[in-house]
């Protein structure tokens, strides 16, 4: 029998590769990328790729949307604004937040999933242990459904799945053991292009979750600072 | 005192021109406008700039955005689908519905909002007597409201305003005339660029408001079916 077609949101970073390995295991996949402007646009590409291979997905949407950067306001986007070094323990809204980045990912995805008619968006958002994005979490992305249903035909069903939101950096570093995901093919760095900064909010992040579960993060870090 | 400011978001059609008029009354403005890939792009365009004009809107915002296009599924930016004559009695999605559309424009305004710090934006949703865009309605603009709320940061208060949503056209006419909206510079054929085609569901729905208020519409029109 065929399988459901369901769309997953592709960074390829960490967390978009574990979701895409939880999605994998049910569903028919769609992958949309966007490029809006971040300063690891052509890695983050080049990752997106390498994991839609590993994943056989043939369907594969590329946006560029240009309005983030047009719109600024994020040190993602901005480059005369620095990224700033990780504070894992800071409750403010880091220099880095795009404001309403991951909304606008979704409506592009919801576009397109009422086009293909998939019923399910995967999305790999983190509110627990996460950089205190207000748009990764959860209530988020309840009300953002509620929104969809209002606001597509009547026909349409659209769920977002946010498989890992509620689990820590190292929850999702075993689940992706577990799966096999690839983690060499991914790319968190918010900074560089080359090897990973090991020092802005993302490596961060990300390197405590695998010092966290004793695992081997196997990219390429400038430096690895111990993070605990 | 100065004067709060919001966004407008402007087509540069009917509604968003007597929106806008509304609006002016009490804020300063800030304007937006999306080429989304449509048939009329440019004549929409110019009916912008020229509103922006009359209205001394400084604060204007244009963005490209291919991703609707590239998606398609829409009369408006599928060139292979046709742009169905109107049918006003019908409750069935039209072929010009653009998937999502117009929550692809309010998270682009939400984003704006966020970084020029705009508390509200102002959007001539029509509700009633209106295309039977999913949407248009008045559920949808309270859910994504809510979703607002929910992923923008804790400082941030943005509310939608949808002055005309509950208004028939031919209101949104009365409205403008007392207004002084220019409608000489505004724009709603979805088909053409010089004159408008009169026939489309856009220059139906204008054509008969004008026509139930007994007011000259003052645009040219390739033919004036009468709408009743």
């Amino acid at each position: 029998m065929a399988r459901e077609l369901a769309i997953v949101l592709m960074s390829g970073g960490l967390d978009s590769a574990v979701t895409t390995g939880i999605a994998a295991q049910n569903y028919e996949l769609a992958a949309l990328h966007l490029n809006y402007g971040q300063r690891t646009l052509e890695r983050e590409l080049k990752s997106f790729n390498d994991l839609c291979d590993h994943y056989k997905i043939d369907k594969r949407l590329i946006v560029d949307i240009k309005h983030l950067a047009q719109i600024g306001g994020s040190s993602l986007t901005d480059k005369k604004l620095a990224v700033s070094k990780a504070n894992l323990e800071s409750e403010e809204t880091p220099s880095s937040y795009v404001p309403f980045r991951n909304a606008n990912f979704l409506v592009i995805a919801t576009s397109w999933a009422e086009v293909i008619a998939a019923n399910k968006i995967f999305v790999g958002a983190v509110d627990e242990d996460s950089s205190g994005y207000p748009d990764c979490r959860r209530e988020f992305y309840d009300a953002f459904g509620q929104a969809i249903d209002a606001g597509t035909k009547p026909s349409t069903k659209i769920k977002i799945v946010t498989p890992i939101i509620a689990m820590k950096k190292s929850e999702i570093v075993q689940k992706g053991v577990e799966l096999g995901v690839p983690f060499e093919l991914t790319w968190s760095c918010y900074q560089n292009n080359d090897k990973a900064c090991g020092v802005c909010d993302s490596c961060a992040f990300r390197l405590r979750g695998f010092q966290e579960m004793n695992v081997e993060d196997p990219i390429q870090y400038e430096t690895r600072p111990f993070y605990q």
